[in-house]
């Protein structure tokens, strides 16, 4: 039988990433609970550190490494590695340069240029690939065995899980009564740890993920009982193109209600509406749970919903709703 | 001898808005204190209710009118008026609303549509006129001779400067120990109102204003010791193209260390950084002081700064970054 993390690692995550993260605060707007006919508590880790909540995944992993070092448990660590276009990679390399170990992140060539400074401006080691998953995959595996990095997975690891699963437990301490709570899924990192959380903390919170059309791999794969990865992602949220993991997917299965899918029309509606509305920079995948509740209503019950604002990471230059980008 | 607004009377104030405002957050970013090499405690007005601080002198004036009324002091209250194209006239429009009166807000036909929107829906009675000062000022006199309603004025009046030194007074509670604080300044509502919190609260505590190059009257007028208004005002800063009023002057005059100017390119650059450094939406205005400790670092004493976000009403379409637009 499976064993799933425990609330107690849960909890030893949160002490142990404390340091290094932000309690985000949650907001509430009068406009979009009438728009939602229903009390909206927005957790908003687009004010996280890195912009992103990947950075509790990132950090728990990062230090979980260096406290069983200390424990004697592993050999010393000296730096950790991923691939990543994205906030995964800007976490781990924030995260490694709190734990002064070293970061190799391996990154496709055309990722934009604001990721590749962030992940520079946080000290970590780039090394560029094409944008193929093979190349990104032999990359990395070159310089792990030249380096002896150790692999952090952004979402299959139970480290990582286990931190994502903060976000929760720190929204459900900020409030404590809710309904339900949505989280958007791409890997299922956070919708598996809010999962977690909310299971353990208080049962009674329904939990949903929000996935765009586009990339619908967790509905189907919920539908089909077993994994169906996604191909050829087509969506906007550039963090949800990913497929369910082995580690992911069980816990979704087990733990969260429902998947409620938008199209990408709905989500840039979503992420226009918080920017003007809340005055919140948010990204498009953060928009997708909240498109789902504007446009999901009656699939929601309950009066008090939480959402996991994931991220707010934008390329500035290129907003979806200005039609020349 | 003049005498200017208390802190009694501030705090009184405080009181009365209280039920219809946010207490809004205070923020940090590691990044930014690097970039100006101390402290910056950004005090969030941009998440204030109707996205900017002007909320607080509105809701003062309205609910004064209404105490007053209440103790037999005027005649019965049925309507509020302004003329505003700006952040006012939303904030007037909402207060009236709280208060349930009638709000008449004269605004001029090329106002952007969003402004229009956001007036009519806290239900105010728009009446549009040509965008001179003239048709302004005629349009709003012969309203109120019509409705009897009572004309606020956006800043030159001591329950406005009132309500918005309550701003400066919760950063106070919030962050006691500050070297300075600055905030942008336009006819001088809320530098007035700061500099009168701190003189108070934090005598202690330097008070700049930040003013567009383009727009420098609170400069010139304390250059010169007397109010030199804005001719011909060209900046960004939408919110800051007025001149200093016979109320506010003397107090800035009194309480204020220096009057700061920046360049807008300097606001463009500044507000840029806090969107996406921050992931907070800010308007031009209220980037005008974090431009200023950006640009003129070493005329502000003091490792603990503190900024007031004056406000997030930008046009999503229009963005200053943007070159086509």
């Amino acid at each position: 039988m499976v064993s799933f993390p425990t609330i107690e690692e849960i909890n030893d995550a949160a002490e142990r990433i404390q340091p290094y993260i932000h309690r985000t605060p949650v907001f509430t707007s009068k406009t979009i609970d009438h728009l939602c006919g229903r009390r909206i508590y927005f957790k908003a880790e687009n004010l996280q550190k890195v912009g992103a909540f990947k950075v509790r995944g990132a950090t728990n992993a990062v230090f979980s490494l260096l406290d069983n070092q200390l424990k004697g448990g592993i050999k010393s660590v000296k730096a950790v590695a991923t691939h990543s276009s994205g906030n995964h990679a800007a976490a781990l390399a924030y995260a490694a340069s709190c734990g002064a170990i070293k970061a190799y992140v391996v990154m496709p060539e055309n990722a934009p240029e604001v990721k590749k400074a962030a992940v520079a401006g946080y000290g970590a080691d780039i090394t560029f690939c094409e944008s193929t998953q093979q190349s990104r995959e032999d990359t990395l595996a070159s310089i792990i065995e030249q380096t002896g990095a150790v692999f952090i997975h952004p979402y299959n690891d139970y480290r990582v899980i286990t931190g994502q699963a903060t976000a929760a437990r720190e929204l459900l301490e900020q409030v404590p009564e809710l309904d339900a709570i949505l989280a958007p899924v791409g890997g299922g990192g956070l919708l598996s740890g809010t999962a977690l959380s909310a299971a353990a903390l208080k049962p009674g919170t329904a939990v949903f993920g929000a996935e765009p059309e586009g990339a619908d791999d967790a509905y189907r794969s919920l539908q089909a009982k077993k994994i169906i990865p996604i191909t050829n992602p087509q969506t906007i949220a550039d963090g949800l193109r990913t497929s369910l993991g082995d580690l992911t997917f069980p816990i979704i299965q087990r733990y969260v209600k429902d998947i409620l899918t938008v199209s990408d029309t709905d989500i840039i509606n979503a992420m226009r509406l918080i920017w003007e509305r809340m005055k919140l920079i948010i990204e498009p995948s953060a928009a997708v749970p909240i498109a789902a509740i504007l446009t999901k209503k009656d699939r929601i019950k309950g009066n008090k919903i939480g959402l996991i604002v994931s991220g707010g990471n934008v390329d500035l230059e290129k907003l979806p709703w200005l039609k020349r980008n």
